[in-house]
């Protein structure tokens, strides 16, 4: 497969405590996996996301959608894409899919839609959309 | 607030250890809320979860939309409703909502699109949708 | 079963996402669930254990030793039970204990050690001392 | 530093939603790491968790003790080792360290006392004491 359309890739693999009853990932665990694969490809941008939140300024989820298409099961090698885009004035959206290795499989599709916030309240993240190539 | 259009409510209290370094809690948090207060409905009709899978037969997460209306804190009390709907032959829809009490501030709405699953493949869940009188 | 020797109980009922593999609830979950029926029981002697946080005053776990003697499974009832003791100097031990409801069997035995911290240091945590009793 | 005196070694980096509250890891996730590298070294001697699982056979955790010499942060970069030995005629004692690299800093001591079981009773684990070349 192609990777080469993604802006950023994050490899991890499947832990046993992050399966469930049913004996595969539990779904609120692949917003984790989502969640740090955004944060690596933050600081491959030179943001961190804990210094960001340090000096008030927070990178909020707003909305997320996910499409799951296939369950992980222990010890499952995968790949979380990131693709990223900007939408109207503060909203930056995360485009993320995750695949199995190393066959490729598509296991989910996700939109993350996220809004900066600075103290709570909404603003222009001016320094952000720089550092991600977004202005 | 009426809370007497929805078909089933679940009360938690926020735990520390559910927030992050933002101080509120994680995202991902909230599906574990919701799939709880699912599992509690799911119970309060007679169908338990792990019984379900013991016999082979799964009700699966295909989709979840949520919006993140307002952030949840520590200790934070909160009720997450439960709706659910039919959709075609095999999908069932649980429309959920969680509010923050004693204030009924709406924290979020998630829409969570399942569908059954006997072995992995899809199956008419007859019994199922008697129980949830959706036939 | 006479829970009179304790100093605090918090009530609680396994959810099916700390559920592992195994089919019982995950190790490291009791961890979760020590941690907040203490928290629960400095909130009832008036400490926000947040606020001590954000005041730079941090209550340490230094060490813990947990037997297992039983697991809790699906949707179990239980009581986390606590007692505290003081250490020496700047110690605070929590005791506590998991008891499956209604029968009152024995699911874990903890001792938890603390150390309260100022800014990473430690410090004599006189008002907690004074809080919990324990001068 | 000589980590040649360790059975195994397990690499791993904090990821955001490990930390709590506190802007470090959540005690509880310390247990999480321990975990996922026995199931590693286990593996990695041709033995699954999953698979002793589902033929009955389980490791049970009967005690832990862990000493907290230091927290992790945020994007720290972390080893955990695993050596064992055989305590008696059915335990299997795990010895666990977390050191931060590259700076080789004591995180975590660890013990964990595992006992093997056949549908929830104690067996003589033969096979598995051969595979770790605890005869």
């Amino acid at each position: 497969m192609d990777y080469s359309g993604y802006l950023y890739l994050s490899e991890f693999k499947v832990r046993d405590y992050e399966c469930d009853l049913q004996g595969v990932v539990n779904n609120a665990n692949y917003q984790h996996f989502l969640e740090h694969a955004r944060h690596e490809f933050l600081v491959s941008k030179g943001i961190s996301f804990q210094e960001l939140h340090e000096q008030g300024l927070d990178l909020i989820v707003t909305n997320i959608e996910i499409d799951y298409k296939f369950p992980l099961k222990s010890r499952d090698s995968f790949i979380v894409t990131v693709n990223v885009e900007r939408k109207g004035y503060i909203r930056i959206i995360f485009l993320q899919e995750i695949y199995r290795v190393p066959d490729n499989k598509l296991i989910i599709k996700a939109k993350v839609t996220t809004a900066a916030a600075r103290n709570g309240k909404p603003v222009y993240p001016a320094e952000l959309l720089k550092q991600l190539g977004l202005e």
